[in-house]
């Protein structure tokens, strides 16, 4: 019979394009040379899963919570030794889905402000959707880890939820020149680095390569997931191997 | 209660970057200007599975599969509807897969030369490992419906193996050199259209856009996939409306 090896769950499709980066980002990342040196993982890709900020903000009824419950129950009882929630604006519900399995569900949120705070960040800028913004997920866990913050004026804002929503969710090209209009703009309300606190800001990130300003959340969350499964990371900045 | 959507299982990790750019294929040609247009998936990444080439080669006793049979059970079990197997190797597993669940497990093989066939090929070439070109699993599905096929030389071969083993498994760039040598190699066999029958060889294709005188196994079972869920596609070429 099959060998048992540690068995990643990955609560996904939130949305899917960012999901399928944070699987390649993992495969990417894991010290390999050859198929079998890599991580058994699990991936559900629920893309049917209600939208986030539209519940948060309470533009829609439709709770995302009872489908996230019942993915976590199903890839526990698949056999997964921890569940990772690829998508930041997930982490709202995440004390609801921890409740519902008894295996660790490490937080993309709460794992991205232990790591600015290894890495001697000052002030993040936190770059996400309004859901994640509106429930001050990022912006309680930067301050619970001593870390100053700051999130984008509304116009800024307004252009981020544009590149997420009508261009990466959406399938188009994103448009870097926004992009990068509002990375400025955190930097001149004094942030020393940038998190990329949306999936879908990761998936523009990565035709970029790496830019020591901005830290993805999605890398971050990488990181965690290949190292709980006992494997060394390969690629990564150095200040990824603080952990 | 989540509503019932019908469900992908996606057999993976055979290799792990393939799995991880076939779900993205399935993401990128999905019609869809949000989240929730996509399908619903659950994705095995099982890269512990034994090397498929060397056990069907005679070069190692330890059989895939087991974990194949495994994870197809599984994979019923959490709820797919259907199962496929991003691995063109792993066809030589397929029957005994297929008599594990009670879900379709279609091919990747069958369905390419059914492809191939309606799009009006006359001779395939097969580039592929030497576990799929030595077990014939191209020559017989092409054969039954019709197509003539040639596979390449010793060192063509060779060089197909080194591009999927030293490069693309092994995390490296692929020697891009290499790879057209093959496909002008097979082009003066007096083949029309070659296959990528190895889901590496995707992986190599998938910076290089489209090129006519390929078809990749991996788009061809990506566009069954979505449409076996119900769903449109978008941005695959013409011929693959045909199905």
């Amino acid at each position: 019979m099959p060998k048992r090896k540690p068995l990643m769950g990955i609560l996904g499709g939130l949305g899917p394009m960012a999901s399928a980066y944070f699987y390649e980002l993992i495969t990417a990342h894991t010290k390999a040379e050859r198929d079998q040196d890599h991580i058994d993982i699990i991936l559900s890709s629920r893309s049917s899963t209600p939208d986030r900020t539209a519940f948060i903000t309470g533009e829609s009824d439709d709770s995302p919570l009872p489908f996230m419950v019942q993915d976590a129950k199903r890839l526990e009882a698949y056999g997964a030794d921890a569940i990772v929630i690829p998508c930041n604006t997930a982490h709202y519900f995440i004390d609801e889905v921890r409740k519902s399995v008894s295996v660790p569900v490490p937080s993309i949120i709460e794992e991205t402000a232990a790591h600015l705070k290894r890495a001697g960040v000052k002030k993040a800028g936190i770059l996400a959707t309004v859901g994640t913004v509106s429930s001050h997920s990022y912006q309680t866990k930067l301050e619970g880890v001593g870390l100053a913050c700051d999130v984008p004026h509304e116009r800024e804002q307004r252009w981020l939820m544009e590149l997420i929503y009508d261009d990466v969710k959406a399938g188009k090209e994103a448009d870097l020149d926004k992009f990068f209009a509002v990375v400025e703009h955190m930097k001149n309300k004094g942030c020393d680095r940038m998190i990329l606190g949306c999936t879908e800001l990761s998936v523009i990130n990565r035709s970029m390569g790496g830019r020591e300003e901005l830290t993805d959340s999605l890398e971050v969350l990488a990181n965690v997931a290949i190292k709980l499964c006992g494997h060394e990371t390969v690629g990564f900045s150095p200040e990824f191997d603080l952990i």
